[in-house]
């Protein structure tokens, strides 16, 4: 059995409740559901924190050691400008796959830039919330 | 009764302590409590962290459901560099000034960037403490 | 009693006629009545002009001397070009307060640059007609 | 009967004197004369200035309450520094039809930026004092 | 008789289909019927190709000998890359006039800069289709 | 029977020739015999080209009156530099799905702009000729 | 006997009075008059404004027809931003020295450059008030 | 006998784990051990962290009252985005070392910008662990 | 005996007719003939093309299985835009001189980049014809 | 008596010979000469090297002890690149006085910068070799 | 016995004579003398020149053959400018330590860029002379 | 007999021994022997330097009164930096053509700029050792 390991960054918490026009109005508990019901075969696990560190320590954590098959990791706003969690990525040996929700070349020029994608095995950008079930059809 | 929430970002603790020729000598507390006595009839509630994503914690706690009238943001270093805290302020429903104590355009250009400011209610830069003051005026 | 001199820069003199969805419905004119009604104890001198050289004028004379026990300044499309009127303020001194009415870091880039802000005593941005008030009370 | 307002910035009262390389030698008095007789049917009013608040103020007046079909726009050298200007376009309710006589995209850098075309009706670049022309048949 | 050569570029051949609200929905076949029944004393040529070698070609073609009066060129989505485009303006006799339906200068940033615009007779942006009629006016 | 058009940029008909440590050594053609296999109940169809114009001609073609349920595009290196394509995609109504071989964001930085991206529906970049079967599944 | 005209831009007219450390404390007028005695068989005159148009007029009045032999032009802030100045200095036949008090290559970055200098005959920085005298020495 | 805390910034628990070509093959905590053999007169304090904020907090509580005579600071990630850290530096009264072990100088370009150096005492890079030590010793 | 494929890109068919001054007066033609009959013991191939594709398509034909010992490629305008010319140097196997007749880094900024450059044998620029000739001589 | 070193940079030793349209045809030997009569109550030195640190020397050797009064400074080409010459000037005592013949200011944009100028007590440019007779008479 | 060259760049031997606030006031050779006392053990070999091809030529002679066993290299304003002394750093055989004497990083934006650093072995930056010892210590 | 003097800038005396795999393991002087062997009718000149002073002082002499036919310059690490040494090419009369062994336009960004070539006859890059053979050959 394949085991993914979900990893949401800031303000994903808020899913469903935050400018549902940018992000959807499902909450991402209930897509969860859905999806694990849709590929029973799999464990999937899933952590969500603001706290940038926390996020580092879990990929740490699910990045050694064949714990995981793959770990799709959508860092939100920290994709931008967190150092330390593209160095996470670069140093573990798990693959990732870096997620969007939103089209982020479509927003502001900062949201253009991500720190994750250089070390990352692939990177899936717009597709709502379809691009986690995409990263996880792409570990297969 | 209207409530007001003033949250403070990093090395805000230190204040008073730290460098008061740019921050002024007056701890934050000693501050709070002459605030709380001359805005009596209001209930000033008070968040500090040097953790970014407490910080967008706490916006996201008290940013729904009317718990407050208005959120005083003072993100201090996060300001420049936060597109999380900056997400979150465009997330919730109610309404955030930001505010410095210093006057962050007459120091390094750095500090001329905000990423609260595009999505905040109105910005309050350089007027020492009272910048919280003249913040809880405008809610009114 | 108190004196204080508001400054306004171009097109200021359109308020309440352009652009309405950014700048609000109520002509400058009809604020300052409203605003010296409820400030009968101040004394609010008023200049707009959409010449720089006529601003630039009006701080230096407004500048020394303590005429005045404070300046609201906005400077309009003058804050992003103009060296000379920064110079102004940096020359004079009364204490000058910066305001504008619409968010300008929400606005296009180069409404993000300000040759005020490094040499005012605060900045007051987005509150609407409000910023002027809050300027007011910044002086006490 | 339509009626048009030209606008012209600075030395443009030069106009036959200043480097005729580039200018052509005709003064802008004389080519208004030949305008008028071209276009007899046209009220062809014209305001020169060098101060860039007495060109906003004519803008403003020119521009509501139909008092003109059109303004020609010629601001030269504050085409490139003026947001003033610009914001005055952007603020009145008569089209305005940018005009430069010599070709500004092939002169220096700095004369390649426009602060009034993003609000203008539209842009005629490099056609000698037949710009003005061309603008005035775009109002028909 | 005077002899004009219209040139489009790229997704013209979609005109009227396309972003209507940006490009109209009238499609440029039917607007050149109107155009040369209007003009009927000159012969309207036209050409059209989304493949940059090909209107570098036709460039060529029109531009010695006296075959055309005059060129008109809406590069379209070369205008803002195609140094060869550019270079066969310079390179030809035949005077060119860049035109532009919309108002490039009110859109994204990388539509702003034009290699053709350096070494056209002219430069004509904004007026819809009658760009097009603008710059043919501009020939006599 | 759900159709679906993939098109091929430049130099991508060297697939399994050129520099395989990069893009793997299959050849494009046995990949898509593998493709259709699996998919046999799509019609794929697939269209290469090194001319940019006739990459926007068959963006064109596919893109209107429902012929294609979905495009696949791997623009290659016209991706960084193509304003043209950039428009034909946000010109037509299929929606696009824009896809890259090779993890685009780990090579040289022209490689990261792309003028695709913000028009189309998602993206997907780094998982070698599994980013095509990756983009066919997000049509479902 | 040779005629020199004097122009100074904005806020010259507070010299002596203006953060003197920088610009010495001795006002304009009282250097004139100093001036007018050393070098008696000159015709000296002077302008002041702190209109960017008006030092426009001036510089066009004093530019044509030998009436004077140099101008001696602090355009003070407006060095920075007026291309309309340059464009003047530019226009005119009689030449130009550009003067500067303090030495602004030694202050903010916006202040080291000038519209003026490539259209001067000489450029003086950073004298003090003797920067006026040398300019004056230049013309001999 | 003196005082010295290491403050270890993100990933850094990964040591001799993570990329080993760059960061060695040692772990810290054996590192540590051998050099508190080495320096065994002195009191050498670790505190390791991936959460920007703990190192805040660490910074402060051991900047003031003479607690530690000196802090040896590898942030890692965070050297080249924390400007709260940077800040943290500035407030405290114990100086401060900051030291990297791999050549950042040598590596991509944004590790080559650092907020601490402004406001270290000194800084000491590219020398594998030994970098701590000569940090140490930088102390006496 | 030696094959050499000579491959020109655009406008460079107008050559000894377009700006002589740049280019000289000789037509590529007249100047091919010279060089097959000075280097009689080589087959000199030609191909000039105006559009990129083309351009490609003959790189990659000339660029496999020993048919072309060198490749003399003039890009032309496509040197400083086309990511797809210099993709497909860098995907054959056979080496490629870059050449240009005119002296680029003596002309527009624009022109001092290559994207070819990086992938070629060598460059070699500003000789006039002669450029080909030393590219030619540079396989022997 | 006053004593002056001119210090001259590099190729300045082929004034007269180098370029006569922009350094003028008069030698620098010739120039002196002249120089020392017309001011013969000053003892004026002269040094000329090609070598950036020849000249650091010799600004080091004439920079202190009150051995010259001024030093007058034309570091040609090195003006723009030698921090080290802008070193030495900040390091030494004596006031320098930097000149250039040329209007640097109209000519590429590398000539544009200086690394002397913050450190010198004034800057004379552009009036051919009268410049270094106006910095003379600036010591008096 | 272990060889030590430390080799100082330009106006270092101006040492305890220069800015003694940014550079302290011991003079290098005093310095030295200390050093070979404290470490006699070590054979330290000195040399500083003005001239930047000398310093290169030095670096040649100490880096080959183990003659020496580190160079110690203060190349004071060439490292922000000499492409020259970091290419004869990669060049040689023998580590090279870079130091700096005051915090580079704390002074102006050119300081803070370094050709030496990406080929040193290390870089000390900000502890006074002290750089100097910590560099030889790293040698052991 | 024709006479071409070859001048070496900085590091090319380590040639044969510095970093072989970029440069070759050829030493200068081998190479010229060669090169002396082959063109027994040329009179071939040599001269290496590591100080710029020295090169720009060489050029001048090689470059007046047809001393020489022609220089051939690889100013290496200088090209990038030396304005003098460009200054030095522009002022002689002696044609000059710019050399380089690697191909510059693959190393790093600031390789990529040449102060020289705008004033060279040509220039020829990455040929190895050939590049300074073809360039003795454009001189026939």
């Amino acid at each position: 059995m394949k085991r993914i390991m979900i990893i949401n960054g800031p303000n994903l918490n808020l899913l469903g409740k935050r400018e549902p026009k940018i992000y959807g109005s499902l909450s991402f508990t209930d897509f969860l559901e859905e999806l694990r019901e849709k590929y029973a075969n799999l464990q999937i696990d899933h952590f969500q924190s603001n706290i940038e560190g926390e996020i580092i320590g879990q990929i740490q954590e699910a990045g050694f050691d064949g714990v995981y098959d793959g770990i799709v990791l959508n860092a939100a706003a920290f994709t931008h400008t967190s150092v330390g969690i593209g160095d996470a990525v670069a140093a573990i040996e798990t693959p990732v796959v870096e997620v969007h929700i939103s089209n982020t070349f479509d927003r502001e020029e900062f949201r253009h830039v991500s720190f994750i994608s250089p070390n990352a095995k692939g990177v899936i950008v717009g597709f709502g919330l379809q691009s986690y079930e995409l990263a996880i059809q792409s570990f297969f």
